[in-house]
């Protein structure tokens, strides 16, 4: 009988909103179970939130270090495979560090960690150790993104040109933090989310989306952050010229106060051939945008794309898929790339498409570096890492 | 330790499109695991899919009649809970009655049965046997599909006039039953479909659609139905004119020959104060289109929607969900109540948001009248239950 | 000097809706002056209205009557050369029959006449006089429209097999006739639109749109016709089941009781390799719906169009065009190829695509055709002209 | 009898682009006639335009100078009342100046002038003579701008704090100069265009639409220009962080090598109540995008709209109006506002929203400005006029 892979969470009790979206992401297609966790700081909590979860009382844990060191305990055919770690950025490495060192595998929630340093000594541990490492950037787990890739490193788009991409959403509009809101009080926290807040949060989507995307690499950058409104202690609003290796020039913007936007996360890349255009408020649709032919509408699930969207959908074209199965792709690859791991096996190249260490590193210094510019009289940073 | 559900599943097995899908919308929310099948006929593939799915050798089983049998025998606290029926149509009857009559629930694909009769004696069944039987009509499972009805349902509206819904499809354009293309050939197969093709396997969900948004209930048809690809022994194609109680007109057409159409399944009634318009294309939107002031979109996920629809949603609004959530949520309400029936409880009104026998048995009358209406040379046939 | 065409106009008065738009798609590309009209019944009203016009108060006429024979007396080099006729249904006929009679050439309004014996009698003049007749179906001048047929004839889509076509309007969705609303009172009005008032009004648009696009003719219909707001005296709302020629078959559905809605004809049609739709609210997109490649979005004013979608944009692919262009463009070709028959020259192929008296007659039979099924209690009536 | 304004044109003779589409928005509404023109430097092509504009041979002219002169010449009846000028940039100082000094109103295309010198003097030529001067800024000349700039001024999006527009285009992807290619040749010429080109020729459009709809003006801003393809001497590409007075910032970007675009101008204003987007794709839509309450969909030719909107529709909603409109409703008022003017009276306030010396003057400082910047190494600039 082949096994299901066991996963413990670290955070995710009551009340959080990225746990249960990694619950979902994990348990949607059949190949993971979840078998321990450390859910919340708050005993009691802990406790109630393994309850809702099916979890057995014995292996719901009080803290991470409690949970890595009993599971290592268990028989090798009962205690966990991996660990998913969603709580706040200051938390992520802790848990991260030790569970590798244990001989256990991680799942990660972006940003990697609170500081780019962390995020070094991560990349250590796990060439160290030798953990399976994924970090849920979930946006580049939708199957036309995907797509949008492939397209451009097949060349259609011709040299690539200009790189636009965009993250407006509105739920910070206003001052939020002062009321029993648990997610706008840790985002906007400087002890919780680290030097950043907008820009951590989702800047850095947009950034991995833009390097994932294009295949190229951003190589300075020109900000400018602000905090809108008043009394908040971390940027809620940023927009960054770019410069990206090979002349490529392009921006970013990124915002939290844009009133009535909800999620609408796009990207357009322009080549001397084509341009692409991909929105996550359309996100089963990619256009491709010809010189001087009509443009195309590439729509999820069709035999026309390329084994890597293919791979990233479940049901036929004309079914819509959305962000719980973007996450969830990005579960299933780290599940059938570990699956493949334990057996001794090599992965489908199709499977290794999720994030890893080296978005994660890079992620942390998008963070540092825009606030570094940000702060700056000049125009242009060099992007260091 | 509160315990998740347990499934078993009739049907499903490798190749099969449906199956898979019941599956990823039961495991979803973690709500629900499987424990045991008799996944196809083909005794050494029923085995090897269980397998891909996890289940225990001794729980795959070579027919339902065993799979029901045995597992009656399994104590109380192991022992699947219900039966997932996800065989062609003419393969829905036998397993849901004997499961019924053996003390287990029913979550039965539509339509709900080979003929009218048969669902009429599901029905008696249901009624003898107290289980508790869900009809999986995805497209109602869509949280702006549930908002819909409850907009029409406040009288935001006004009184209703028109009912569109249309259902348009392109994947049987060509002669494809020949080739080694398993949907295509039972879809259109009159031993496993029954009496009709189109009407049955998608203009059912039309019709659902029409009569569960609007609350109106159809009275009258007049049909136009066609075989348009020469050879095939079944409709894929008809359009329908359709008179509801209370006065209301509109009109339902599905067809399988729009070359280049998907999935895109919609809905428009308009009353005398405003009108609304869903499509399956762009799920997570409902239109509201007053008469003297602007459009609304109204968004999934956002709290000024109904409770109905607000409960229908994993993520806040701007995160997509699509087809997958829809059917989960079907089973997630099914879960929900058959928990509380378990526990002897009274569910939320919420909950009870699932098609069931009723609605199983207007969609096999559905095609009963539609196939009537369409031989006739009269324009209206009354419908007919 | 060449010099431009000029235009006499019947009805279109102050606060009348469709004159004026025939005298901006006249004016619009600078080919036409107004020199006279006989703009209302009411002397003064017309008095005033010529004078908005800026037309020399000897050439404001009190009737048509006046109008052509004084118009005939003047010297060719002064007298206008063709007529436009903007009065209600019962006021096409007269005007268009002796202006053709005493040597000017005619634009008409749609529905060709009050009756389809009127509109054959106007067929009969044109062909014994000589005249230029042009009806102004304003849908079939949008330049997608015209590609679309392009697209059809030139046999991209393969065997057409559907066509479905719908106008749905709100502005009737209450009873305005009682009100001062010179619109809603003469069009729900038998004695001024005659048999019918939705199918007349916008259902002759959406048959005309039918089969100028597809190149295919209604052979048999079965109509529902309702009269949806009590006290209304004709109908305003139906809905059509159709036959085409070669086997084809679709619908047709036009309302004015949908409360939101403006004015969004749509047209989709499918052949066994690509379907196509067009819809006025995107009125410069034609999408092509290939059965296993990409759908194309083809966009007003590119290269890669027909000559006859080319010739209908005044602008680059980018700068959108509309209605009024549309209207402008039946006017523009109009003018054109009078110009050429006045000069004795052979028009170009593209300038000859605007409707004439075959559309009015079919247009005519439509309403009779529509309005006998209606009432029939058989399902389907063949198409008699 | 009210008679139309008469109207001379400098330049927009054969092949000319933006000529055309001046004419035609002169013409649409019938209250302009074109009496002379000089219509190229070439006397020959000046006859054959003048002769394809049916205008009389003696008042086709062969310089701006020589129309200036004898126009001025001819009785006041019969002379025009205003120059439009169609030129390349550096041809619009002169004959504008010369015009307003010999009494001649003046409709001007954009960018005003060569250098922002040239307009600070033009500005002194119209507070000299009195004339009435016009910019033909066109995206603000759409009614549902109009109604975006309304919609600001009313404080229905409560305090302003993000400015968003973007103009892409993709007709300069490669280099057109060298061929046949008159638009390409002059915009990209620094002889004709000026210092800039994308930020002169669309970059203007999108800051004067920033400013308009805002109601917020520029104070400083960072640039980065590129030129992307090579051997092309003005700029083609640019990207523009900006502060707006009141704490406000935004950006801007215009490109015209985002191969596959075509003419999609684009702006997005956010306040602590609301937002709003509109872009020309979608023209006879503006969104409202509520914090809390869903999004609208505000429609031209709609009752509930403002006055300055209803005033730039001319049919009913539903009916799609364009570019030529927004162009035509610049015309409009200018002619209504000068027709006030001439007559000694009052104008509308609806009528003198049109574009002046003052937008003008702005136009060509943001030029400089972004010029300034682009080729500094600091970050921010000050926005000097």
């Amino acid at each position: 009988m082949r096994r299901k892979l066991r996963m413990g969470m670290v955070g995710g009790g009551r009340d959080a909103f990225i746990g249960a979206v990694h619950r979902i992401a994990a348990f949607m297609d059949g190949e993971i179970e979840m078998v321990c966790g450390a859910l919340s700081s708050n005993i009691e909590k802990a406790r109630q939130s393994g309850e809702d979860l099916h979890l057995s009382p014995e292996r719901i844990y009080g803290s991470y270090e409690e949970m890595v060191t009993r599971e290592k305990e268990l028989p090798a055919d009962q205690r966990m495979d991996f660990v998913s770690i969603v709580t706040p950025n200051h938390l992520h490495f802790g848990p991260a560090k030790m569970a590798m060192e244990n001989g256990f595998h991680v799942v990660l929630d972006k940003p990697a960690t609170f500081t780019l340093e962390e995020a070094k000594t991560l990349k250590k541990v796990i060439e160290d150790t030798g953990a399976l490492f994924c970090l849920t950037h979930t946006y580049t787990g939708y199957p036309m993104v995907k797509e949008a890739r492939q397209v451009i490193a097949s060349g259609k788009l011709g040299n690539i040109r200009k790189i636009y991409v965009e993250y407006p959403q509105g739920w910070l509009t206003n001052f939020r933090e002062g009321s029993n809101y648990k997610q706008a009080a840790w985002r906007t926290d400087p002890k919780r989310s680290g030097i950043s807040g907008c820009m951590g949060d989702i800047g850095t989507h947009a950034f991995n989306m833009a390097e994932y995307v294009s295949g190229h690499s951003v190589i300075a950058m020109c900000a400018d952050m602000n905090i809108v409104v008043p009394g908040r202690l971390l940027d809620d609003d940023g927009s960054v010229l770019l410069k990206f290796n090979n002349g490529v020039s392009g921006f970013l913007f990124a915002t939290q106060v844009a009133a009535g936007e909800e999620n609408n996360i796009k990207i357009r890349v322009y080549g001397d051939k084509a341009g692409l255009e991909w929105k996550q408020e359309d996100a089963n649709s990619l256009l491709l945008k010809w010189l001087e032919e009509p443009t195309q509408i590439l729509r999820a699930g069709n035999p026309y794309l390329s084994s890597y969207s293919r791979a990233g959908t479940r049901t036929p074209a004309g079914h819509p898929e959305g962000y719980l199965e973007a996450f969830a792709n990005i579960y299933r690859n780290f599940a059938y790339t570990l699956g493949a791991k334990l057996e001794g096996k090599r992965p489908e190249p199709e499977w290794t498409d999720f994030p890893g260490i080296e978005e994660g590193i890079r992620g942390m210094a998008f963070i540092e570096n825009v606030v570094r510019s940000a702060a700056s009289e000049m125009k242009w940073q060099p992007f260091e890492v």
